[in-house]
């Protein structure tokens, strides 16, 4: 006997038996505000990919962290305009090549960079107080 | 002859020796605009982290353009609140648990989401013109 064709179920999952008791909290959610298992899929590799950029962006500050203690002890400035231009063209570049939006990449690299030259400035001024912390 | 005490040389590099002729680029360079080569070392680890950071966020990208091909065909809204609290909270935690400032992870993840979602209405548009992209 041939399956309904217009299956109201999401792909890949068995639509609930009409005559079945709804033990299962999904069973008693409306159909509208299920979310099809292909998002919840996609959700789960989301927050992976976010744990991932959590860990990785922690270790850039705490290398920032030290290149703000090396400018505030060598007296350098914290903002370096040729080096900014360099990671501009650089990741556009990268971003390119891995399918990324460059100016995305670029509006990301602003991003980090404000909140690093912050930083930057915070610690010059720790060291100008006669307060050098730990590097 | 003496040599001068105040060595214009980083520590841990050897000064160019002044009767020798400059053919390296760096004996060029006045001292006061030479970079530590501590900075250069941590520069490097930035440009790797930076690298790596925009792969996963391409990966993170590819990922929340099927997720637009799915609301858009499952008709589900571009925003969607509870999952974003859900996802500001574990960003939160999992800054405190790396080290990195959970106001930060905040505005990153804000920062992600305003363009994800600016993606999500682009795709529900073209759905909506008849134009449905491949997934």
């Amino acid at each position: 006997m041939p399956q309904d064709s217009e299956d109201p179920g999401w792909p890949g999952t068995d639509s609930p038996q009409e005559t079945s008791v709804p033990t299962d909290p999904e069973a008693l959610t409306p159909p509208e505000q299920r979310i099809p298992p292909e998002l919840v899929q996609a959700r789960a590799t989301i927050d992976n990919i976010d744990a991932a950029l959590i860990h990785i962006l922690a270790e850039r500050f705490r290398c920032t962290q030290h290149v703000g203690h090396l400018k505030a002890r060598y007296d350098l400035p914290p903002e370096d305009p040729g080096r900014e231009h360099q990671q501009i063209v650089r990741m556009r570049r990268l971003a390119e090549e891995s399918g990324l939006d460059p100016d995305f990449a670029e509006k990301f690299l602003s991003f980090m960079v404000t909140e690093v030259i912050r930083h930057h400035e915070d610690i010059k001024q720790a060291y100008q107080r006669g307060e050098a912390p730990e590097v």
